[in-house]
């Protein structure tokens, strides 16, 4: 049993952008050294943005943008808005919802996802973003 | 330290059908060898379903599926279905909503769950499916 | 490779309790011995109450509560009430939906949480709670 610890970065727009890294999982469990059965912990740090898994066609992507705009709009009030004045109070709590954390097992080397779901980060902040995401892989 | 990933099979009606599936967990774990102590990572592949905890009784499951109906209504417009004609946008959103993966500890073969609060299955889709959900152990 | 299970207790107010348990998973990290580098699962028993990460500011706490006071409302209809009359019903769905768990990787004995990322027990039920939340440490 062993666990690596790897980072990764993506450029995001903000709003909503969703972003889908599941080769980038793929390549990073691909270089993964003695690890063949176990799972990976993928965790965005920050608290305007989340992960979640969904099957990343324009459609899908395209609702799930309008849910959370309905869920928790952009233009509602927020009182994190009121106090900082940074605009952002929607992203705080779109990403405290959809949650920060991914855990997903392998086998012989392979995600278990489905053949239609894919990993993605959703930025929820208010304007372009760089994003350092952790992929922690643990197993034998 | 050692990780042990099983399979089991579940028959759903779709439509947001809530499947207990508590006692499926405690056999696998019960059978699982060289493991007391750590945790299983419950995950289901597919983007249509889903998995939380919840206090399994008629109640409780009756206002999930209205709450979902309400977040994410079935009848309303998603682009996906504009786009592929399955009419399961509202199945895809709930999924990526309510996620696909659950992390719990045991301890002494024991989940450290409350005597209240089994763990559920979600199928969003919009007709029958025979799921397949992943029981990985992983501890000492 | 080893694990360690340690549990902590969280006086409560409900009703939304939102409670910042960041020092105690890093004080419980740094008593952890043999682990320098894996991850943590939170888990709070119970089928009331959730955990996530956000931005620990007053303004940020009052936006999630009225959040799910407007996503599960506490006085709508709940067929839970209905049958047992404890007047949670409202409890139960917001947990279902927040989820019950956590993953949360470190590396050198620190978390890899964000400045601004806090940890948080969300108390949903309807009265003051004793809660009991289990810190699973896993790695290296």
């Amino acid at each position: 049993m062993t666990v690596e610890t790897k980072h990764i970065h993506i450029s995001t727009k903000g709003f909503c952008d969703v972003i889908d890294i599941t080769d980038k999982v793929k390549s990073a469990l691909s270089l993964v050294s003695d690890i063949a059965e176990g799972s990976v912990t993928i965790f965005v740090p920050g608290s305007t943005a989340g992960l979640t898994t969904i099957e990343y066609e324009s459609g899908c992507i395209e609702d799930l943008k309008s849910t959370f705009e309905r869920l928790a709009p952009q233009d509602a009030h927020y009182a994190h808005n009121a106090r900082w004045g940074d605009g952002n109070g929607f992203s705080h709590i779109r990403a405290a919802l959809l949650g920060a954390s991914l855990h997903l097992p392998f086998k012989a080397k392979k995600l278990l996802t489905g053949a239609w779901q894919q990993i993605v980060l959703v930025d929820f902040d208010n304007r372009p973003r760089r994003r350092e995401v952790i992929l922690q892989f643990m197993g034998k």
